[in-house]
C-alpha cells in the first residue's frame, strides 16, 4: 500500500502521518465499503462499443459530473472488471442515469448475463454509444482522459450530446435501492380507507427477526402493528420495537402492497436491528425460515423475495465493491 | 472550448466528431445542469485548515469513492470558488457525509457566512481536518493528487481515518433535498386516525399554481384533496390534477404537519406542472401571492417557508453550479 503523500508537513506531522498510515494498513475493507455506502447515489448504466462492434455495459454508481465548460463527467471502473480494458481503450462511452422504473434494468446490467442488450431496449446515441431507453438522462461522451486511481481507473468523458426527462431518478444508499414512487405508494396505502399494517423486515447478525404471534399457537410474525384493531403507523411500530428490546433505524421501504386475503394495506420497512434484550425475539437463519409458522401467503411471498434479493444483493450481483463506487463492472 | 479528444477514429468518425463538437458549442449550461441534476447524490461538507490555522469548509455533492486499496476518494471544486486555492494547497481535507438531520448544516455551509464554524459543532479529526458532529460518515484524508478538469479541479484524498454511523443519509436530486425521515412522517400522518389532506405546491413558469376554493367566495387554495369529506390520498391528488389540466410529476415531499386549527394531518408534495388547459387554474407570482384569499394560517406559513427556501435555493445558496457537482464552494 503506497504511503500517503503528505507535502509541506512538519517532521512531527510526518511522524503522525506515518503512524496513521500504519494504522491504515489495518483498515477493514468491509468497514470502508460501509462508510462509502453512507453517501447516497443515483444508479447509472455505462455503455460502450467493443472491438467486435457489439454493445457493452455495466451498472455503476461511481458517477460524478465534473465541469460545464468544457462539459465533462467521470465514472470509476474497477481494474479487476472484465470490461475495464474495453472501456479504457474505447473512443467514447455513454452514461445512462436510471429512472426509478428501471430497477430491473439496473439488476440486469449488474449481472453477468451475456444477453443484457437483447433483454433491454436501447439504441445507438448521436456519438455512437448505446443509450438505454427510458433513462432519466443520458450523456454520450468522447473519451477525454483516463486517470489511474488505486484499484480503479477514472474515465473522464467529454459530453458530445445529452438529454434528460422529468422521470424520478432511481437512488441507492447503504446497499439498497431508493424509489420515491414506493414512498408515495406508502402514503397512498396509509391514507386509504382500509386498515394499514406497518411492519419491518429486520436483520440481526444476518438472521431474520421474528416475534411470537399471540393470535396463533406457536405462530411467528414479523414485527408489525395494525394487524388487529385500528390501523398501524410507523410511530407505533417504533414503540413496539422498543418494547421488544430492538434498536432499529428504519428509513428504507421494502414493500407496499394490499394483502389480497385481508384487504389490508401493508407497508414494510427494512433495516438492521440491535438486540438490547433477547426478550421474545426469535432469530431465524434465512436458509431455514419457519415458513409454516408465518401468518399468511402474503408474508411468505414478500419474505421469499427479500431472501432472494438479499442473496443476489450480497453474494452475487453486488459481490464486488458495490458500496465502494462501481456497483459491479462486468463484460 | 477544447476539441474532444477522439483517438483511433476513422476520418469519417473524425468529421462526425467535429460536427458534434461544433454542435456542442451550442450547449445550454442550464440544460446541462438540469441533466446532471438527474443523478441523485448525498450531501457532504468538505473541510480543511487554512494557512491561518482556521477551519474552512463548504457544501458539495460532487463526491465519489474511488478505491479500496489504497483507500481513495475524490471531490470536485469549482475553479471560481474562493476557497479553491486553499484546498488545492492544503496537506489534506476531510469529507463529512451528512445525515438527514443535518439539512440546516448543509444550508449553513453552502452560504457565504463567515461564522460557519462558530455556528456548527465540530472537532479536529485524527489527521487534523475539521469533522462535523452528527455526520453519517466522515473521512479524514491526506492530499493524494490534484487533477485539472475543465472549470473544476478534482481533489483526490488518501483516507487516513474514517468512521460511520447508522444515521439515515441526506439526499439531493433535481435541486431539492431528500430525507427519508420526511417520507416516514408522511406514512405516519397518512396512517393516523385523523383526516389526511394531501396537496401539492406546484410551479408553472416560476409561478405558483392555485385553484378556486369552492367553500369560500373568491377563496383560493393549493391543489389538495381530503380537506372536505374523507381522507385524501396521493392517487386522488393525481386525479384532481388531471381533471384540472395539470401535468405534474410528484415525488418530492415538501412538508408533513398537523394543522393546529383543524387537527388534519397534512402532506404536501412539490413539483413543476405543465398546463394542458388553463381551466380554473390561477397562477400567482411568488412576490405577489394573494395571502388573504388562502384558506388558513397553516397554508400561509408553509407557503412563506417555500417562497423563502425557493429564493435561497435558486438565487443565493445554490446560485452557483449546484446541479453540476459542487453545490457551492465558498470560503
Amino acid at each position: 500500500m503506497p504511503r500517503a503523500r503528505v507535502e509541506g508537513a512538519s517532521d512531527i506531522d510526518a511522524q503522525l502521518a506515518s503512524f496513521l498510515t500504519r494504522r491504515l494498513s489495518g483498515f477493514d475493507n468491509r468497514e470502508l465499503r460501509s462508510a462509502f455506502g453512507s453517501f447516497m447515489t443515483g444508479v447509472t448504466i455505462v455503455t460502450t462499443t467493443g472491438v467486435d462492434g457489439g454493445p457493452r455495459g455495466f451498472t455503476a454508481n461511481s458517477f460524478t459530473s465534473v465541469s460545464l465548460e468544457p462539459p465533462l463527467l467521470m465514472i470509476c471502473i474497477g481494474k479487476q472488471a472484465a470490461s475495464m480494458e474495453t472501456f479504457r481503450r474505447a473512443r467514447g462511452f455513454a452514461v445512462n442515469i436510471l429512472s426509478e422504473a428501471q430497477k430491473d434494468t439496473s439488476v440486469l446490467f449488474a449481472s453477468k448475463r451475456h444477453d443484457k442488450f437483447e433483454a433491454a431496449s436501447w439504441r445507438p446515441g448521436p456519438f455512437g454509444n448505446p443509450l438505454i431507453e427510458g433513462s432519466a438522462a443520458w450523456f454520450d461522451c468522447a473519451r477525454y482522459q483516463v486517470i489511474d486511481a488505486g484499484d480503479h481507473i477514472i474515465l473522464m468523458g467529454h459530453i458530445e450530446a445529452f438529454s434528460y426527462s422529468d422521470a424520478n431518478p432511481l437512488g441507492y444508499a447503504r446497499g439498497h435501492y431508493i424509489t420515491l414512487g414506493l414512498e408515495q405508494a406508502a402514503v397512498n396505502a396509509a391514507s386509504s380507507a382500509s386498515r394499514t399494517v406497518v411492519g419491518a423486515i429486520l436483520e440481526n447478525d444476518n438472521r431474520l427477526v421474528l416475534l411470537p404471534d399471540p393470535s396463533r399457537p406457536s405462530g411467528l410474525a414479523l414485527p408489525e402493528v395494525g394487524r388487529l384493531g385500528p390501523s398501524g403507523s410507523a410511530s407505533q411500530l417504533h414503540d413496539l420495537l422498543q418494547r421488544e428490546g430492538l434498536d432499529a433505524t428504519l428509513g428504507f421501504l421494502f414493500a407496499v402492497f394490499e394483502n389480497p386475503g385481508t384487504r389490508e394495506q401493508c407497508i414494510y420497512y427494512r433495516g438492521e436491528a440491535l438486540l438490547h434484550a433477547r426478550g421474545r425475539t426469535v432469530l431465524a437463519d434465512f436458509e431455514d425460515i419457519p415458513w409454516d409458522r408465518l401468518p399468511d401467503e402474503a408474508t411468505r411471498s414478500m419474505l421469499r423475495r427479500y431472501a432472494a434479493e438479499r442473496k443476489i444483493g450480497r453474494f452475487k450481483v453486488y459481490s464486488g465493491d458495490h458500496r465502494q463506487g462501481t456497483v459491479k463492472a462486468v463484460d
